[in-house]
């Protein structure tokens, strides 16, 4: 089917899972919203994400596109029952994913989850882990520092592992802990570093990642592939400021992304 | 939702995929039917496959099953699409997991993957990975002998170490290869020494495990997953010989099966 996937973010973020949909499936063309003017909703209160979060669903739906993928933690965590009960068409988060590739690699059934402090609060990780296994011991840990370290560009080097290694302390010392979720878009774009911290030992979990493979998985379920490929024109908005996107797009996907248009808020709400 | 997820294969190979979702899904009851006496599926006719398979769907339906997984190779090839359409219910196999996680993991997009003869030529597995990306070089291999070798309860040791060089040598030379399907249901029962002659660079990616993930991918998005924990009490049936189902299970789950019982083809026919 040669209708493209809706992604969302509350900015960059989500550019790691766009990222992801378009290298596991190069066949898709993905519209991307990402509400950089109202960024973080982390520490947002619930109603105002959701609000901001049906907003993005309008603008998308005008475009007749086949799936949204939340592709924010906090945006996941208050609205993704909510999407699934009101929309026709298939939508999932990044929340389930990541607690089930992090159940599908424990062998000791103790998982780290990292996060912002608004994900974290949320216990969405920890009750969608304990929902599909009563017997996983879960560690929380929010990282405040990282959001604001990754959109100033520090992704490696001594600055990058100083904090890393300050924020990650406190699972140094746990026992069995074998697998660590990166709870946060964001933090793909440090995971070499988070890896060289935790140790070869902790197995990392991007919920990035998991997303695109769980999009593939609902694709075919609904039998809604597109099993044909054609030079795919993907198309980026923002809410916010061009230059953080150019950024972080120019680190993920090693050129400009072509398609990026600012959209105004008002247009996002009137869709 | 407290119905029971049903499990076919020819034989005792999709124990490896029961398993699997016995360790995902701990809340979940399973309903297990193995063609030991019909089995190799392989060689077998296509009408002949679909034929036997639906036997095994109409005795599972009779007992208020919520899923079907298809825990066999050649069986997914051959029914997967015809079961999607025919039943109300969500179907899904081994193929097309394997194919998505390989696709997740591998770098350089070269991707080996290895089944029985049957499987192999079949195409299957070549078809889905270059369904989902063009660009997927695949490199199939037919190893004939891995299923007697762990019929017999051969695993590891030497004998086993030189069945599995000895067949997995084409792949031995191969450039940029990263990543390793095991595609049939019985090579997770050798992963340690398939692993142990590619070496560690190539990653290994078992169908039973992502199947597994899948199943529970499904199970979410069509809100059917049992969030009540209870003391599982599984169901396995057999048309063929017990001794094997115990010396696999046993392997597998380091105890016996105890809801283990023989049913007969005519009875798994009628049903």
């Amino acid at each position: 089917m040669n209708k493209p996937i809706g992604v969302i973010d509350s900015g960059v973020g989500g550019l790691t899972v766009a990222h992801e949909i378009m290298r596991q499936l190069p066949n898709e063309k993905l519209i991307y919203v990402g509400d950089t003017k109202r960024c973080p909703y982390g520490s947002r209160p619930r109603k105002e994400v959701i609000s901001y979060t049906l907003e993005m669903v309008n603008f998308l739906l005008q475009k007749d596109i086949k799936m949204i993928v939340i592709a924010c933690n906090t945006a996941t965590a208050f609205t993704l029952k909510i999407l699934q009960q009101k929309l026709l068409i298939p939508v999932i988060g990044v929340i389930q994913s990541g607690a089930r590739a992090a159940i599908n690699v424990t062998n000791t059934n103790h998982i780290a989850v990292i996060g912002t402090e608004g994900t974290i609060k949320s216990s969405a990780y920890q009750n969608a882990l304990t929902n599909i296994n009563q017997r996983i011991h879960v560690t929380p840990l929010a990282c405040p520092l990282f959001v604001p370290m990754v959109e100033k560009g520090i992704f490696t080097g001594n600055q990058a592992t100083s904090i890393v290694t300050d924020c990650l302390n406190p699972l140094k010392g746990q026992r069995d802990l074998d697998t660590l979720i990166l709870g946060c878009t964001h933090y793909p774009l440090i995971e070499k570093t988070i890896q060289h911290v935790m140790g070869q030992h902790v197995q990392l979990v991007s919920s990035s990642e998991e997303t695109a493979r769980e999009t593939s998985v609902i694709l075919d379920v609904y039998q809604m592939m597109n099993k044909v490929t054609q030079n795919q024109s993907h198309e980026f908005y923002t809410t916010g400021n061009l230059n953080i996107f150019k950024q972080i797009s120019h680190t993920l996907f090693n050129e400009e992304i072509d398609n990026l248009k600012t959209v105004t808020i008002e247009k996002v709400a009137l869709s």
